[in-house]
């Protein structure tokens, strides 16, 4: 169990959260929601971190005074015993190294509240932080459907905490379930963290068929997206019906139909030959998915699509098309 | 082999359609579009038939002058070698009995275009069809994604047909494709008229969320919904499998999102107050799930919530939040 503190008579625990974007934010203000005390990091640099800190808000919702705000890494990580991280994937490994370095790791409990697999290697978030930080801490995922637009208007939603020490999630979930977020289970901690960063990738596919005007092919790519992944899964070692959970299908709504989903925008935006001014989550995780795909010796024909879409490919409609509309087979 | 006509050196099959509603008038636009000779049949007193006899068309499209209308059974069911059926499925077993005691079914292959399952009983329409008709009779289902809207545009899909009989699939697979519908075979056709019929009620589940501002909730519902019903399917001695290709999670884009959606729409409109004129197909449907959850003593959440609903509970939105929001658990 956490070691609560108490504050005339009641418990709370302290929590760092590593980053200051919207996710972050947001939680930030749901778990000081819960009576937690709560510090929030983000570089000195960060036009967010400064908007947090002159305002204390950002377009979704406003900090309430007291979770506090430290652009000092040491700082933060010294304070909480919870230590959230939701920064974008590819900067983690270098976030673990900084914190390897300041030590002051130990008995601590880091829960990954992000979605992505590292360029070059596909590795796996939560690998990536043992491998910085040493086998010895305890390390969660936290994921799953939900908008902070919604959750913000107090529109609840479920959502899974996975780890491979079950009375790590345990604890985890007792701590931060609320009438707002239903945590399950997750157990399959591999299945959830490929499930949870490919369903960007599915978002991106589901957004480029919006702006090709063939939502309908949406339908499709629900059940072929799942299915490719399955077996990604499958071949790694995970469990083949994880993605139908709520880490992967359970965020198809919030992913492929949302219009508040970044990586469905990105998609519809690109296939109109509309720039957006950020990459998508997405762009990164299918091209650490395609190093998966030649690692496992294994076929992602819908993560490959989006690839070659991405990368320039002169053939969009094609592409997509062929993907659904290939010769007849089984199924 | 189909045995096919000739006119003027060009093959064709002929073909009847019994039904006169959209999916039927489609079904016989279509397959006319292919080059083969259509009749169509309706009942002469219904107004579908009426008005397509009187002006060819309906709200989505027009028939060709080749297709040609009968109300006579006895001649449209003489006429073609491939007899496609698109009706109510609570009135199947009656046409069942009326072709049987007309006679003249042998060496006919049925194609049923429809989704549901019998109340009373929880039987599949290709059983029912078959016990009327008897075991001599050929029996395919062709069911998936796709909304009669779209293909009129133009717009391509995949759909599956499925039977006991992988020669009678491959034939109907072979006649009936074209750049417009891509077919898949299905092998387990208990699992996929299950999954076809089922569809309607997470169809109605998601329209009833729609409704209650719940939408974020659709991803949790399609995540338990699939789940639900491969258990049914597998305690029915199916493949659990089955649900999350075309026929049930492939249709779920047309079915929970789309505004076409019929069953979507129902539910929508059920829980703001609002009396819909004709009931949506999944009312029947989930009348006869809680017959197979007798049967087969298994729980269906989903389904039973939407089943106390339309049946006048008092705690909508009770019912529908306890299936997502219940005590934590695995998944």
């Amino acid at each position: 169990m956490f070691t609560p503190s108490f504050l005339n008579g009641v418990e709370y625990l302290k929590i760092s959260v590593l980053g200051c974007g919207r996710w972050a934010a947001f939680l930030a203000w749901y778990t000081e929601s819960l009576g937690n005390q709560v510090m929030v990091w983000g570089r000195e640099t960060s036009k967010r971190y400064q908007r947090l800190q002159d305002t204390r808000k950002n377009d979704f919702l406003m900090l309430p005074k007291q979770v506090s705000l430290s652009h000092s890494l040491d700082e933060t990580i010294s304070f909480g015993e919870i230590v959230i991280i939701s920064i974008s994937s590819q900067s983690l490994r270098s976030l673990g190294k900084q914190l390897h370095a300041l030590g002051n790791i130990e008995n601590k409990t880091f829960v990954l509240c992000m979605k992505g697999l590292e360029i070059g290697t596909g590795e796996r978030l939560s690998r990536i932080l043992l491998e910085e930080l040493g086998a010895g801490i305890k390390v969660a995922v936290w994921v799953g459907p939900g908008h902070v637009q919604d959750f913000i208007k107090g529109i609840p939603n479920c959502m899974v905490i996975g780890s491979d020490d079950i009375a790590v999630t345990r604890q985890i979930v007792d701590e931060f379930s609320s009438n707002l977020i239903r945590f399950y289970y997750g157990t399959d901690l591999l299945g959830i963290e490929i499930g949870a960063a490919a369903k960007n990738v599915v978002g991106i596919a589901a957004g480029m068929l919006d702006g090709l005007q063939y939502t309908s092919l949406k339908g499709a790519l629900m059940a072929r997206g799942t299915k490719e992944l399955s077996n990604l899964i499958e071949a790694m070692g995970g469990d083949p019906m994880t993605v139908y959970g709520l880490s992967h299908l359970g965020d198809y709504e919030a992913t492929l139909f949302s219009l508040h989903s970044n990586n469905r925008r990105f998609g519809e935006d690109f296939v109109r030959g509309e720039v957006s001014d950020t990459l998508a989550e997405g762009v990164y995780t299918v091209e650490a998915l395609m190093d998966l795909a030649r690692i496992y010796k294994i076929e992602l024909p819908i993560c490959q699509a989006v690839y070659n879409i991405i990368k320039g490919s002169q053939d969009i409609k094609g592409e997509l098309l062929s993907l659904f509309l290939r010769p007849v087979k089984a199924e």
